[in-house]
């Protein structure tokens, strides 16, 4: 992948001064600073320059402010998926300010707060597409970073992968820009981008979000807590489960009214049949049978974390109560600014541990060791 | 359980001549005749003879004219699931005429048809009862035949299991009676009762009524026969698939558009992500993974037969285009009146071949040693 990433450094005449450039709106490439992966392991992290793509008219320019660390990163960065390009630049939770805008963009202008998620492209042509489920297009995604441009909306296709948010300033199509109102807490957004969106999707989608729902939140790393917050929020009743009873008191913090060790057979049991619903955040292999008890009839499972091995259906499990067991990924454009506006409402932010750049490898390992890290750690990307 | 079902006979004052009992509603019991199995195994089926119990207020009298047999039969009288009573008086297709009815019985009059499915009692008081989806009955259903009498509406709970339709006459409680017109052709309708419902039940809680879907049938035993004319009646495009093309031409008379061998690997990729429902009534255990495949994103699988062994559930097959992996149970008692209504306006019916009761033994055999038999024996309780 040598030469990705390198265009030339802008000329004089297409790189005029800034202000000029963002009242003419004249396309502009960008000198970008980061970090990224030179080969697979977290401790491979290193400093990278390189420059972004020329904007076009649907295109938006703007600073990285802050930056989420996602465990998702964790997979790219140590190739886990077996599909990591290198040098590879994460990022997925990006949040920062616009410094220009092509012709044709009308929902955000000059100094907007915005978003970008896991999504920078997808085909916008197909059924899930059209439904704004473009997490599922059947052409592929973009994501936001370790992924070929193909749709034509994340730069043009050279070859290079995406490049994410571990760095300083990104330019990205008007589809895919999260409006964040002005004066909003982006370090305690920046993690809306993915964690959030992503328990708010099924959340949303297996109707909690008029509240009166009994919901189960699995594993309590940084989606779940967020998943607690979300479903609390929207007046659901939350009941979390967990390995260990260490993570009672925060997770009572963020609104969990019931909390289960799921090692207590006794305390499974008596929840047995209790929730409608329940997101499994575990990326760990593990059993889902004790899940399916907790849940009434009709009552749905939504796994959440990428299990590599097989699972055990025992099928009469849903035979007899109409159980169902599903997945759900992040979520579409049009769920993550409803997300954003729901969270802004309901003063739903992340728990996190601002970091300057120098921290990232340091975080990396601390993730990559405990599934459970809480905090979430963002990153301040003015650090680069 | 020596003495069930063994009521003494009616005095004379408990029992006035036919007429009368029907104009002023008394209360009776019948000499019911019937085939039941004396131990476990499809040749152990012998004829019985036994009292109804005393219908009450809100009861119904009817002569059993036809009942399908079902393979959920077989699984009964071989006691595959453990849990038999013998004597057991299989049957739960049960179709006939009125012969009294209870005071508070509105619903029906004499000489009606009606017709009893799967389900004869449940607590009618937990959510998924309030819902019309008494077979998820918090506090257990009580089926047919093979039962306890645990809710008080299906006779006094005297230790005995309810008694289904292999026999010539019935008492049923109002709630679970379903209307069927006059004229309408009893012995094709009697397998409505269980194998209609069951696949319309999935049908129409996956937004197939009102047609237009893509629906993947897969096993085409009585089940998927019947899956097949629904689902194509309703106006939806029919897969069917199965192990073997030997029923290619069965299936295309039932409306199936397409036909699926599922060892022929290149026609299974060719249908990769071509449906939006697959309804799986295969009761042999087998793999579900070839199944998700070929569903599209948000597709659903719903499993309709009972796999006693675990499936392995590859999760990422889920997680990346949010599939669903879920089961039906037969149907409430709202959507088998449904079901009835549409078939008889879409004349809908089984393929059936009537057999006598001398033929109850030869035909269960038949049942067991293939899952695959097209048409559904329903027997002439006029035999009894």
């Amino acid at each position: 992948m040598s030469g990705c990433n390198s265009a030339p450094a802008p000329t004089a005449s297409e790189a005029p001064p800034a202000a000029k450039v963002q009242k003419k709106k004249v396309k502009k490439v960008e000198e970008v600073k980061g970090y990224a992966a030179t080969k697979a392991g977290c401790e491979n992290m290193a400093p990278i320059s390189f420059t972004s793509y020329t904007p076009g008219d649907e295109d938006i320019s703007f600073d990285i402010k802050f930056c989420g660390m996602c465990h998702t990163d964790v997979h790219f960065v140590n190739n886990d998926l077996e599909n990591a390009v290198y040098p590879l630049c994460p990022g997925h939770e990006l949040i920062g300010t616009v410094t220009a805008v092509g012709s044709k963009v009308t929902n955000f202008k000059l100094g907007d707060n915005i978003g970008v998620g896991c999504l920078v492209d997808a085909c916008l042509e197909c059924g899930p597409c059209g439904e704004g489920y473009e997490q599922y297009c059947e052409k592929g995604m973009t994501m936001t970073y370790g992924y070929p441009k193909k749709h034509g909306r994340s730069g043009p296709d050279d070859g290079c992968m995406t490049m994410g948010g571990y760095s300083n300033k990104c330019v990205v199509h008007k589809k895919f820009g999260v409006k964040v109102p002005a004066g909003a807490d982006l370090p305690r957004i920046a993690p809306l981008l993915c964690a959030g969106v992503t328990v708010f999707e099924p959340l949303v989608a297996n109707g909690c979000k008029e509240g009166g729902k009994k919901i189960g939140i699995v594993g309590l790393g940084g989606l779940g807590m967020m998943g607690i917050k979300l479903a609390a929020a929207m007046g659901n009743a939350v009941t979390a489960i967990s390995t260990s009873s260490s993570k009672e008191a925060a997770a009572k913090a963020c609104g969990a009214t019931s909390f289960v060790v799921s090692s207590d057979a006794e305390a499974m049991k008596a929840a047995t049949g209790s929730l409608d619903l329940i997101l499994d955040t575990v990326a760990a292999q593990h059993e889902i049978g004790p899940l399916l008890d907790m849940l009434n009839a009709k009552g749905k499972l939504v796994l959440q974390g990428l299990l590599t091995k097989p699972v055990d259906l025992n099928t009469p499990q849903l035979l007899f109560s109409r159980k169902c067991v599903t997945a759900s990924l992040i979520g579409g454009m049009p769920r993550t600014q409803e997300m954003m506006d729901i969270c802004m409402e309901k003063k739903v932010f992340a728990d996190v541990e601002v970091v300057s750049k120098e921290k990232i490898t340091e975080c990396l390992l601390a993730m990559q060791k405990s599934l459970g890290v809480v905090k979430r750690f963002v990153i301040d990307c003015s650090t680069f």
